[in-house]
């Protein structure tokens, strides 16, 4: 049962909850019906038996909300988990959460690819990360070689960084020199788009709305590496281009990466160079793509999308080899966090404390108070 | 001056104004301001003297009328020929018009690219082809190796069906048996999509406006090889998208073709298969192009545009090569003409009805009558 020396005591008073080779009480925040997440998930309690041959056991470490995530609750994302009586006997329902770091606790004997102990991501799409313990095919994770690394930097690499470095690499013939713009330049993806941007010797033209302390926001991303920073008004007036234009006029602008849609995605796109692409990733406005035809024919500019799941789907190693490359570049200093706001869960948590702690933190998560992620202790 | 055994006698009856080798009263529609075609543009009437070396003189045989044209005198085309006192010493000014067919009427003593009696196209953008003799460089224009073919169709070759060669072959992969759909089917470059998709075994979704005789023009449309043909009502209606799904299910609608905009695009683009094309050449609607953002990240939705000139400026070998191929396949019977409404001009017209003859067809055009051509006999 306890294997690679693992001592009993060690492992009850690690994760608390493992009995006889069975984790008790485990958690989850799971729903039974699509709808606004604060109305529809809930928490549950519910027991693990011992894995299988080529099982693994595994206890949270962090995992964050994303927007893709509350997409999947809204029932609006079309990748979605099945409703299953896996963990409610009663009410067929899915975890919810998609990214996160797991620490492996107990392997079935047949399992090689990690041990008790190791950091293990999520190797397929819907894992349904907000949880306490998973029991799951090994197969299902990947192990981390690198562990100088934080929980919260292993639980948000998947995603926003991993976005941030398909989207820079796969769309245009980006050259050291190069410029991109980019909207949100403040998120998760923008902020790694900056690092990874720098990194490889492109220019950044980087916006973001206007507020009263814009002028921290825009050093701390000339912190990251941003070469220029701009707010949607600035970009959307005709009377800035002569700015850009002075910016850019040695270069190129190649790409542009739209997380936001509307207006903001017609500004950027408009600093394009002739021949290059828009990468849309997001629709933070919830505005369509609206965008003058003479842009596309006479501009010659190429439009696209960018889904990170579906493309994960299809080439999983892939991924998994961006995603190491990425914790290989936070673990050398060279990429920093995203800044989260984070929720502790906890074992002595009674069932209604461990909801609410999730609830409190995806309130602020719908609320626009930047990105939260709940941490297990 | 005459070679090539041409007799003067049957030059001057031919084209009625050579004298001693000076083309007099010749004829052109100017414009030397931007605004609205029937206010701009001017008749006026010029002499051109003997071509030199490396000249010749060129007789029209006919030109339409293309919305790029009428773009362009009102200034809001991208391409836009030069004011010069070339033609009226005293205005500054540039001939209309993009496409056309001219005959060689005079030929420098180096020129060996073209004989007299041969037939031409222009081989460079802004030529100015409303006007009845152009003294111009050989190099200027591209002589036809087939002469099986009518003075129409060598002039609406060059712009409609060799944007609708080029959107079929350059942006999707396709295959025969795969779909692609389209608006505004019943337009030139829309007729010509119909037929060469037809040819190289593609099959096409039609999408035109409802009318009175929409039984008429489905029923002219399928004579062309369409394979469906639906109104903008329907393909706008989500209660008919079983019906297409039905139509495509066992194939992929690999490409769309939009030259309206607005909600007619929006329509067409939905029908994609993921990872489709959306091409754009025009923008009849005046309306931008406005898409869901999950159509490009959920779909793979890819979005281009299409610019005919400005490909021909860069491959002006390439473009003659599927002008030529065009023509071969219209003179094979393959490709039908384009419905033009043609317009006399004649060296019997004073300089007055010259110019009234043009601004009948330019009213006509402008007030959606379909296509206008000027024939000069």
């Amino acid at each position: 049962m306890f294997k690679q020396g693992l001592n009993v005591q060690a492992a009850v008073r690690r994760i608390g909850v493992l009995r006889r080779g069975i984790v008790t009480d485990a958690r989850a925040m799971v729903y039974s019906s699509y709808g606004e997440p604060g109305d529809k998930l809930r928490a549950i309690s519910y027991q693990l038996p011992d894995p299988k041959d080529d099982q693994v056991v595994l206890r949270l470490l962090a995992a964050p909300i994303n927007p893709s995530d509350v997409n999947q609750v809204q029932g609006v994302y079309p990748a979605r988990p099945p409703f299953t009586n896996e963990l409610d006997p009663e009410t067929p329902s899915a975890v919810g959460g998609n990214e996160g770091v797991f620490e492996v606790v107990e392997v079935g004997k047949n399992v090689t690819s990690c041990k008790v102990g190791d950091w293990t991501l999520p190797a397929v799409g819907n894992f349904g990360t907000w949880r306490s313990h998973v029991l799951t095919e090994a197969k299902s994770v990947n192990a981390l070689p690198n562990r100088n690394i934080t929980p919260i930097q292993a639980a948000t690499v998947s995603v926003n960084p991993a976005t941030a470095h398909q989207m820079l690499r796969e769309f245009a013939d980006m050259r050291p020199g190069d410029f991109f713009i980019q909207n949100g330049a403040n998120s998760g993806v923008g902020r790694a788009a900056i690092q990874l941007g720098r990194l490889w010797g492109f220019r950044s033209i980087n916006v973001v709305r206007n507020r009263p302390d814009i002028d921290a926001l825009k050093s701390e991303l000339t912190g990251l590496g941003a070469d220029y920073i701009v707010t949607e008004e600035e970009i959307g007036s005709k009377s800035f281009r002569p700015t850009i234009k002075e910016w850019t006029k040695d270069s190129q602008v190649k790409l542009a990466l739209n997380g936001i849609g509307g207006k903001s995605c017609t500004s950027i796109t408009r600093q394009l160079s002739p021949g290059g692409h828009l990468v849309t990733y997001g629709a933070m406005s919830k505005q369509p793509i609206s965008l003058p035809t003479g842009l596309f024919i006479f501009s010659d500019i190429h439009a696209h999308g960018y889904w990170l799941s579906g493309w994960a789907k299809k080439n999983p190693d892939a991924k998994f080899k961006v995603v190491t490359e990425l914790l290989d570049l936070m673990s050398a200093g060279k990429v920093k966090d995203t800044p989260v706001t984070p929720h502790t869960w906890s074992q002595s948590q009674s069932l209604e404390e461990f909801g609410q702690s999730f609830l409190t933190a995806m309130d602020a998560n719908m609320n626009g108070k930047g990105k939260q992620l709940m941490l297990f202790k």
